[in-house]
């Protein structure tokens, strides 16, 4: 499904819409027929009624939209038509808000180009998250994508996330110093930005001492117990530099009719917190 | 598209074939519409009717067919499309073949089991690749499908596989090695396979000191240079042990309406090396 029109996001366009927003709040469309109000269910496609009616509800106090690739997958086909509706409506309905493909692809250089291209050109994503596993070639092949963002897995707030990301070397440098480090040395660097965990702010003073310019996307505030302050606390710079992400926590505020009300709830008090962020740091 | 029939796959039966067909040949179905024969871009499928062809002509020589997802991804609706149809005639007509989603998947805990489940149960796949970089409630979801099989990335034979994976901790340990051996102690590990590149031959020793049992995927024979001899040397366990993978050197084998023959030609060249290596090991 080739989208008419071919959307450009910049970095400088991002921050432009954050500070217009007041916000740097993202919202994960992690959806989940067996969460969602019953009343959709006889719908057609009740992916897509959902993701719709939560992006017309929301899209004023959110700067980026975030769906991960697993929950449509699961659905076989009939998911990835949801996902590809949902990122064609995005696209034409709100052109400035970012968006971000969260399918934490990789693989050898000429396969990363076509995962590239299943995000960028086919379903025109602004960005796509990727894993680093396999080193520069299974990345670069992003990056070398014009105008399109790479968001690479850096230090992840799950438990598993201490299996390997904090093994230290010789030198005392843990892993995702390391990949943090290595990455930016690749071709288009400029391009990147970083998964975080928010359930760790203490080490976003470390990560901003390695790339003190990038974006980082900050998963985990809410259902997985992050705390706001503390990531703003260590991981703002002078653009802001984040993009914080909350799924289930506002798109399931309610099971009912009223979804997509409760869910502008839910996103207008991190908004608001956001906002205060904002007038303390006069930015 | 749920499959009629839920297909399984045990470690015996996968050895059983090895032994039968005496060949540990895994074909990569990594199928690009430039480079495929100008005929089939006429018909309505041309993926799934490359594929079938492909199939239909070495089935007899191979024990795995690997289609790795980025290929069909690339192509949008159409390319997933072509993926289910192909997994979908595979455990039709050709049930004990062992079947390999290359899709490099890993993410927390929840969205992890709706990876398992898209490739498990609505596609029906014996096995999934995936990366380690998120640790154990990343694979362990994964791990959690019975009669299923979770190929984790260990050491690839890419450029940038030397970014991260032989970096050493204080111990001298290498990560790919504390991820062989961190992942012997998760819930399930017994279903783990690992991918481990040819290109290195003189490092299957010592991987096969922390995962003596486990089935190696081992890409890379072929294009990628790697050489089978030393990677049996080596790799090979006394149940075999390993599924050796060709892609493009195999399915490109001619790219005119010989196609299929030829791919026959080149997997038979394999296969035969594979059936010296069975005679002189007398296994």
């Amino acid at each position: 499904m080739q989208q008419a029109i071919f959307k450009k996001m910049t970095k400088k366009e991002l921050i432009h819409q954050i500070k217009a927003k007041k916000s740097f709040l993202c919202i994960g469309l992690d959806v989940d027929l067996e969460k969602i109000p019953a009343h959709l269910l006889q719908t057609e496609d009740p992916i897509f009624e959902f993701n719709k009616a939560i992006i017309d509800a929301t899209h004023d106090l959110t700067v980026a939209y975030k769906p991960n690739t697993a929950f449509y997958e699961a659905y076989g086909l009939k998911g990835w038509k949801s996902l590809s509706k949902t990122i064609a409506y995005l696209n034409e309905n709100y052109p400035s808000i970012f968006t971000i493909a969260d399918a934490k692809r990789g693989d050898i250089g000429n396969t990363s180009t076509r995962y590239a291209k299943a995000f960028f050109e086919d379903m025109n994503f602004d960005s796509v998250t990727v894993a680093p596993y396999m080193g520069s070639d299974s990345v670069e092949p992003f990056l070398a994508f014009k105008d399109k963002f790479t968001i690479m897995l850096a230090l992840t707030s799950n438990k598993g996330g201490l299996d390997f990301q904090v093994l230290k070397d010789e030198a005392g440098t843990t892993l995702y110093e390391k990949v943090l480090e290595t990455s930016t040395g690749w071709q288009n660097s400029e391009q990147l930005m970083y998964v975080v965990g928010a359930t760790r702010p203490e080490y976003f003073q470390k990560i901003r001492k390695i790339v003190p310019d990038h974006f980082l996307l900050v998963p985990g505030v809410g259902a997985q117990g992050g705390d706001l302050q503390g990531v703003c606390q260590y991981g703002l710079n002078s653009d802001i530099g984040l993009l914080v992400n909350s799924s289930r926590g506002i798109i399931y505020a309610s099971s009912n009719e009223d979804f997509a009300a409760k869910a502008r709830e839910s996103a207008l008090v991190l908004q608001q917190e956001m906002q205060l962020i904002f007038n303390k740091k006069s930015l």
